[in-house]
């Protein structure tokens, strides 16, 4: 059975699927409006996210699906101290496909383990959020009809932004694309992710200059600095007004480029920007919702088909240890009752996070 | 497009429709058990209220359509600093039609203007509240065949009552009708809205004693006194019990009569009216669900005839200002990032909440 | 109209048609799938339970209905001091079913007393929770092919364990039952419930070694030590570890057992016990499901069937009383604004938490 954790675990061929799919339901809603009759989706946010909850249910019902729900932490088993593993098992048997969005670094994969149904990483901790990169690339091929040959301005939080790293790796799989990431010193993005890219021979400046990137994009990702990241106060309001996108701004931009945020926004995107015809994020929420819809038809079908084998790729290529633990605090090795660290790769990384670990 | 904050944005032909639609729903629901479907209601609840929610969601059900839900602030991207604008812009790509309520007044208006689907107005803060007021003239209306000469008897807090405004606003405009207000000294009415029904020519009397009323009346509005609006607990304690309907005052009133409360009671009725022939508080839940039903199924007919024009009336005849604050403190144009006052008449008013505005 | 407080409100013959049911809805899933069409459940649960609620909710979507949630009490109008008969003679007029939670005992009585539609008990306090005793039965039944000549083995903690008191009382009406009861000495079952089993000539042995007990079990009957019924930390702390059950305990029971919880679990049931051939407790869950199923099946189709006469057979034999008060400091005669204690039998009882009652 297949379920989506990282943007990687499809092809670049299956991408492409999904989006000929995605525009396929745009044009013709009603030819999937029962695709997924009698079929239950479960939203298990255990970290609540109200946008994506909403757009994962608005899709299960545009394919004429039902929904169960637990909407916050707060009023679930978690708090008597259950496991992600035995909440998957149980929610197996009441849904037939899951989203879980969860406080917990690499928690998907041990959700994904435990299921005997597709699970949907609606984003794990600060590891991944594969559907919000979804969306951005059906905007981005919505607007461009292809989504090769294009250069990606990212602003904001480079440093934590999931979303930036997650469409940086899903945009490097498409050949052409050249990226300009704009942020404050202390918010740059991770000095590791930047050396993984320039040896991949793809082209990535590095500036704190918003205006003098501008008239090269064709893509303006702005991001929102998120205050749940820093312990500091004040650190937070000094970077958080670094970049905002005005109108007298947008001058420096190309009239055939476009303006994107994963919302929600907090000042970094002037509410004048909102007529300007460059503007596409509220139109991404759209995207998002036909993306998921695109994907639960996906894995809804491939799970009728597939064999019942459980074992995901990354617990077969790694191994248990008891000699190492994970660097990371806010990995899921760290919470999950009864579960060892996995470890892969020649410089050993965790398989749940992929942080790196250390020597006990 | 049409939205519905306030029972005025209705003409008495439009809500006398609306009143003969719920009666066909009520002798043939099945007639309508199709009509939503695969139409999406969203219930933002950004002030909670279990009620209202979830008669605006079982209407939705009635009418075959499906519902994506906010039960509450604490889960929401409001906690994250999005504005209510925002919101809408979003879920208008999620949803067909939102019932939304808010803490802060004027916050519908925010909603109507911001959103591409028909809003409802399900409670912005203490200011309208207009599916309840449809509720209450069902009610009456299934009752006595008419909405036109008949004494209205209402009691408790009038002074803060929403209810009570709402619904005197939407008789005011039969004819006929008069109004015996029976309140404590320090929960009368507003003077301002006694004088305006007062100037209208319309019958109002206001006194303390229940009993003198109760012979009069065709309809008995109870209401609960609101411990959230008072800051003195001393105060709300001395003020709430002060008039409890029970099986002896009830010999004061015709046996035509009917009692009436929005609910939640807490004790302004006691249990052994509960089996008195003249209780219609719990029909008149049923009577808020066929109404909502009613409302529903009108504004997704008239969305889809509508061009998607979305400036509304209000912010059409009213004007930006620098030079004004608005005197509500609970007005949203307090809170909305981005939000211009906007005023409008002769002595200028917020256009948002209503409340006086003044020279900064 | 019928509604489901406790298990013994059905007799075992109607036990055996649910249980009949559940075997062909687990066969012929498609032949319900519509069964339910058009009907709405209410989800009310004033005490959190996600498990419980999302398994009613999926049971209702299997019968293809709709489903209106109340997940919290801090979303609910029970925070503005309404009581639990107003809640639900209003919520009668939203749904066509209730299943309700609640954090006092005799709550679900008050409940269905004053609905009316058909309500289910889906947990009052440490009262009862017969839904889960369902399950319990159909696990069981599913595996050995029949309910009497089992001997099952209770473990943890009987004092409190409401799902033990439950499924005993359930399987004594079967014949040749016999139980035995492992827990500490703080935690054996209530001295007067074991005297009211063997009163009934049945076989019951209270121990506090697993060991011994495995080799005789059909059934092994695990439960979680509550820490909500726990004052003092310590205490919780030490008994809760009491007894575990891992692969090498294992050993001493028979091939031909099984193992449930009716979880979630915190380390009663060690995780190498999940790929035991004798785990049952993920199919439990499922089992839950089914029963539920076929519980609000009957239910609804009884009351289309019924007049609309709401007088409960407890409270008809029941006698209010002004002279006694409930020994239970959790029962909802102690919350319950306008509710009257109800006593019955010789040695007299209150009639909605089956405690002792007091002379004032």
């Amino acid at each position: 059975m297949r379920s989506l954790i990282n943007i990687s675990d499809f092809s670049v061929a299956e991408i492409d699927e999904l989006i000929a799919c995605a525009h396929e339901m745009i044009a013709h809603p009603e030819k999937y409006q029962d695709s997924a009759k009698n079929k239950i989706l479960a939203t298990l946010f255990y970290e609540p996210s109200t946008r994506t909850r909403l757009s994962f249910e608005a899709a299960m019902y545009g394919l004429g699906g039902h929904v169960i729900s637990v909407p916050s932490a707060s009023n679930s088993s978690a708090t008597k101290g259950e496991t992600i593993a035995d909440t998957l098992a149980v929610m197996s048997n009441y849904a037939d496909i899951v989203a879980m969005r969860h406080p917990h670094d690499g928690a998907a994969l041990v959700a994904t383990n435990a299921a005997h149904v597709p699970v949907i990483n609606a984003g794990d901790g600060g590891h991944f959020h594969p559907t919000q990169t979804l969306a951005d690339m059906l905007t981005i091929e919505r607007e461009f009809g292809r989504l090769e040959n294009l250069t990606i301005v990212a602003v904001g939080d480079l440093l934590y932004g999931r979303t930036v790293h997650s469409l940086l790796h899903a945009m490097m799989r498409y050949p052409g694309n050249r990226f300009i990431m704009v942020s404050p010193e202390e918010l740059r993005l991770p000095r590791d992710f930047v050396a993984h890219v320039q040896l991949a021979g793809i082209d990535i400046i590095e500036t704190t200059s918003l205006t003098s990137a501008l008239p090269h994009a064709d893509v303006i990702y702005m991001t929102r600095v998120q205050q749940e990241r820093f312990d500091d106060p004040h650190e937070y309001e000094r970077l958080k007004g670094a970049y905002e996108l005005d109108a007298q701004t947008m001058t420096h931009a190309s009239d055939t480029s476009i303006v994107m945020h994963p919302l929600p926004r907090v000042g970094e995107i002037a509410p004048d920007i909102d007529s300007d015809p460059r503007a596409r994020y509220f139109e991404q929420t759209y995207n998002g919702k036909m993306m998921r819809m695109a994907l639960i038809h996906r894995l809804l079908r491939e799970a009728a088909e597939a064999s019942q084998s459980q074992t995901r790729h990354e617990i077969s290529e790694s191994q248990e240890t008891k000699f190492y633990r994970c660097s990371n605090p806010r990995c899921v090795t760290k919470y999950e009752r009864g579960l060892a660290l996995r470890i892969r790769g020649a410089e050993p990384q965790c398989t749940y996070c992929d942080y790196p670990v250390t020597v006990i």
